[in-house]
C-alpha cells in the first residue's frame, strides 16, 4: 500500500515533476537522425543524473554500437520481489515541422495537456515512475521492493543494443517482473491495462525501372515506371479489402481465445464510434470480417509509411523517374516472428513486382509480440493499484502497437510483463502536436507508486 | 536554295555560336519556379538583344500574368511567304541535382555534346535557328523570306500566356507556316519530321484519409491510410497490362490511317530494340496490342510523374499520414481535348477512389494533339532541306510529346506546323545530364538556312 507520506510527497511536488519534464522534452533526442546523436545522448546523461539524484546506489551509462543505455539498481531488500523498469529516453522524427501549433521541442501547456515530441512516447510516462520512485526514497528513505531501471535511446529505431543485451541473458537483469509505461488507455474515466501486444516487421522497398529518368512524351506507353509499379504491387499486397495476400501468413494464423473473441465482437467500449472520433473519419476502413478490437489488437495488417518518387514539388514535369521508394510494416499477432515473416513478405514482393522492373527489400527493423495471462499475480497487483487511484477497475486489452522489448522480456528473461500505460488514444504520439495529458501524469505516478507498495510482501 | 555564303558563314562562326549558346544555357531559367523568375527574364532578355544584334529590326518584349513573351518581326519581302518561328526560352527543373555529372547550369562538352539543362529543350534548337538567321542576314543584308520570331518563357510550366495570346487571334502572328524546333530525330543518320504530336493533360492528385497523422500501432487496420488509397487508385486508373481505364477515353478514340498503322506494325526502324536500349531495360512495358511506335504516338498514356505520402527519409517511423499526393498525365491523341478528358478522368478518379477517402484532383495544364500532312509544301520543303544536309530523306513520324502550342497554331492560327527537331532519342531533354549533340547542331543550322532559302519563291 501507498503511505499517505508518499501520497502527499507527489502532490506537493507535482509542479516540480512537470519542470522537470519539460527539461528533458527540451532535447531533441530523434534517435533515427544521425545530425541529432549528441542530443540523444544528453537526453540519457538527463536521466542518469535524475536517478542518481533518486538515490539509486547503482547507475551506470552503458556504451553501445549505437546509443547508450542507462541502468540503474537499487537492491535493498532480499526477499523481497524484483522489479525491472523499463522505458526510452529517444523520440520520433518531429516532422512536419508546421504542422506544430508550438515547436517540438519547445515544451508548451494548453488546455491540461502539455505539448512536445516524446511527451507521451516515452520520456512523460517515464518521468511519472521516476517520480514514483523519487517519493518512496524520500519519504521512506528507499523503496519498498527491489527495483531495476534499464532506459534506452534507440526504441524509436528498432532497438538493436538493447536487444543484443537481453539476448545475452545477462544477471544483471534477473528480475521477477518486468514494468512498461509505454502504450495508452481506453480514456480517463476507463482505464486498461495491456495484456497482448503485436509484434513488427519494418521494410524498406526500393523499385527499379529505366536506367535513368525519362521524359514521358518521348517514351510514355512503353517505358517502366516504378511509381506506377510500386502502386501495382503494394495494390497487389494489400486491396481496398484490408487483405493481405500473403498466403503463408494466412496459414500461420492462430484463432484467438473464445473469450477474448467474444470480448471482441460485442466491442463494449463502443471502440467504432470512438476511433473514428479520434481519427476524423465518417467510417473504419480494412477488413470487414473482423470487429475493431481485433483488427487493431489482433490481426496482422500492411501499411505504408511513407512513399516518393519522381518530381513532387509545385508546377509540372514530365518525367518518368528511375526509381521509387515505399516504407512498408507489418504488425504481427503474439506468435510469429519477423525474420520468417520477412521471408514470406520478400517472396510475394518478388512475385507481385509487374514485368520490366527490378525490385529490392529490406528489413529495416523487427520485434515478436506478446500475450500476458490476466491472472498473472504482477498484472493483479497493477489492476489494484489501477482501481485504487482511477476508482474503476482497468478492462484487459490487446494493443496493436509494437514494443519489440516487452517480447524480449518475455522470451529471454521469462518476465511476466507489465503494461501499464498513461496516455490517452488521443494524444498523436508519432505525428504532430504530440501531448500528454496533466490529469493522467498525475494518476499514473500515484498508481506506479500504488504497485510498488502492493509488490511489497 | 542556300547561297554558298551562307553555308561558309555557318562554318567560319560555328564555335562562337556554341559559346553563345553556353552563355544562354548558364541562366538557370526554370519557369516552374517562383524562386527563378528573374533568371528566367534574364533569358528572356538575352534572346531579345540577340535577335536585336540579329538585325531584326522589330523586337519587343511583351509582359504577361506570367513570363514575358520575345516577339521580332522582319516582313521586307512582299510577296514572299511569312514564316512564324516558335520557340521556348524556359526549361525544366533540374532535379535531381546530385544525378548530374556536371552542373545542369555550367555548360560542359563532352564527347561531342553539350551538356546542360535546356541543352536541347530547346535553348540548343533555338540557337540554331538564330544562327541561321544571322547567316542569312550578315550574307545578303536581310532575310530570304518573311520571318516573325515569337519566343516563350513558360513553355514547360504549361504555356498559359502565348495561348491566351493565341486565342486573341492577333494580326501580328498571321503567318503562311509555322516552324518548331523543339522535337528529336530517329537518329543521326536518320532523319525524321514529326507529322503528329499527342496533347497533354496534366493532374494533381490530393488524397485524404485521417484528420491528422496516426500511429499505425494503435490504428493500423481500422484506419484509412491515403498512400494506400492513391496506390489502389492509380493500379484501377491503368493495371500492369497498360490499359487506360476510363471508359469514355476509350471509347472517343479513333483508327489510325491505314497507312500508318501499316508502317508502325512493320517497324522499320527496329524502334523495340532502340528503346529498349535509350532506357536501359529487358522488355518494353505498355498495352502489348499495340506496336511501340502506336503507343509512343498514337496512344493514350497514363503515367505517375511524382508522389509523396508520409515518412520516406532514412529511418522507421511508423506513421499513417493525414494526405499524400500524385502528379499524374494523360498523352492525348490529336482530336481529343484536355478539357473534356479532364471530366472523364475526374469521374473515374473519384470512381475508383477507395471508401473512407476524400480525393482532391486539379488540372494543371493541358494541350492539344496535332496532325499535319505530308503532302503540305512546307513539309516538302523541311523534307526536302533534311535530305540536302543529312543526305536521307527523313520519314514521317508521329511524336509522344505535346508541344500545345503546336495545336494552337493549327487550330487557332490555321497554319500548316512543321515540327523539324534536331535533337537525339537520347538526349534526355527532361532528366538529369541532358545533352545536345554539336554535329546535330552544326547540322540543325544548315537545315534551316537550307529551308529557309527553299521557301522563297
Amino acid at each position: 500500500m501507498t503511505t499517505e507520506a508518499v501520497r502527499s510527497y507527489l502532490r506537493e511536488h507535482h509542479d516540480r515533476f512537470v519542470a522537470e519534464l519539460a527539461t528533458w522534452l527540451k532535447i531533441a533526442s530523434v534517435s533515427t537522425s544521425a545530425a541529432q546523436a549528441e542530443e540523444v545522448r544528453r537526453a540519457g546523461v538527463w536521466a542518469h543524473e535524475k536517478l542518481v539524484a533518486i538515490g539509486f546506489p547503482v547507475v551506470e551509462t552503458i556504451a553501445t554500437a549505437g546509443h547508450p543505455l542507462v541502468f540503474a539498481e537499487w537492491l535493498a531488500h532480499p526477499g523481497q520481489p524484483t522489479l525491472l523498469i523499463y522505458g526510452h529516453y529517444d523520440v520520433q522524427p518531429a516532422e512536419p515541422l508546421e504542422a506544430w501549433l508550438s515547436l517540438p521541442f519547445a515544451p508548451a501547456i494548453r488546455d491540461g495537456n502539455i505539448h512536445a515530441r516524446g511527451a507521451v512516447d516515452d520520456k512523460g510516462q517515464v518521468m511519472l515512475v521516476l517520480a514514483a520512485l523519487e517519493a518512496w526514497s524520500r519519504s521512506i528513505g528507499g523503496l519498498p521492493i527491489n527495483v531495476k531501471v534499464i532506459l534506452e535511446g534507440e526504441e524509436e529505431m528498432g532497438g538493436e543494443s538493447i536487444e543484443a543485451w537481453v539476448r545475452s541473458g545477462p544477471a544483471r537483469l534477473r528480475a521477477d517482473a518486468a514494468l512498461i509505461c509505454d502504450t495508452h488507455m481506453v480514456g480517463e474515466k476507463q482505464p486498461s491495462l495491456i495484456t497482448g501486444l503485436r509484434g513488427i516487421l519494418y521494410t524498406e522497398i526500393a523499385m527499379h525501372g529505366p536506367a535513368r529518368d525519362l521524359h514521358s512524351g518521348s517514351y510514355g506507353g512503353v517505358a517502366p515506371n516504378p511509381i506506377h509499379a510500386l502502386c501495382v504491387l503494394i495494390n497487389r499486397l494489400k486491396g481496398e479489402d484490408g487483405v493481405i495476400r500473403i498466403p503463408e501468413l494466412t496459414a500461420a494464423l492462430q484463432p484467438p481465445p473464445r473469450a477474448e473473441k467474444k470480448f471482441w465482437d460485442a466491442d463494449p467500449l463502443h471502440l467504432e464510434e470512438a476511433l473514428c472520433r479520434e481519427m476524423g473519419v465518417d467510417s473504419l476502413v480494412g477488413e470487414e470480417a473482423y470487429p475493431p478490437l481485433e483488427r487493431i489488437g489482433a490481426r496482422p495488417t500492411l501499411e505504408v509509411h511513407g512513399i516518393r518518387g519522381g518530381f513532387t514539388a509545385k508546377g509540372a514535369k514530365t518525367v518518368i523517374p528511375a526509381e521509387a521508394l515505399a516504407k512498408v510494416s507489418l504488425r504481427l499477432p503474439a506468435g510469429l516472428k519477423p525474420a520468417e515473416v520477412f521471408v514470406w513478405f520478400e517472396k510475394a514482393v518478388r512475385r507481385h513486382t509487374p514485368a520490366g522492373h527490378r525490385v529490392e527489400v529490406i528489413q529495416l527493423s523487427g520485434g515478436e509480440g506478446l500475450v500476458v495471462s490476466p491472472e498473472n499475480p504482477f498484472i493483479k497487483a497493477a489492476s489494484a493499484a489501477i482501481e485504487s487511484t482511477f476508482g474503476v477497475a482497468p478492462v484487459f486489452m490487446r494493443e496493436g502497437g509494437s514494443i519489440p522489448v516487452a517480447a524480449l522480456f518475455d522470451q529471454i528473461l521469462q518476465l511476466p510483463v507489465v503494461l501499464m500505460g498513461f496516455g490517452l488514444p488521443d494524444d498523436g504520439p508519432h505525428g504532430p502536436n504530440e501531448k500528454f495529458s496533466l490529469a493522467q501524469f498525475a494518476r499514473g505516478m500515484a498508481t506506479v507508486a500504488e504497485f510498488l507498495g502492493r509488490l511489497r510482501q
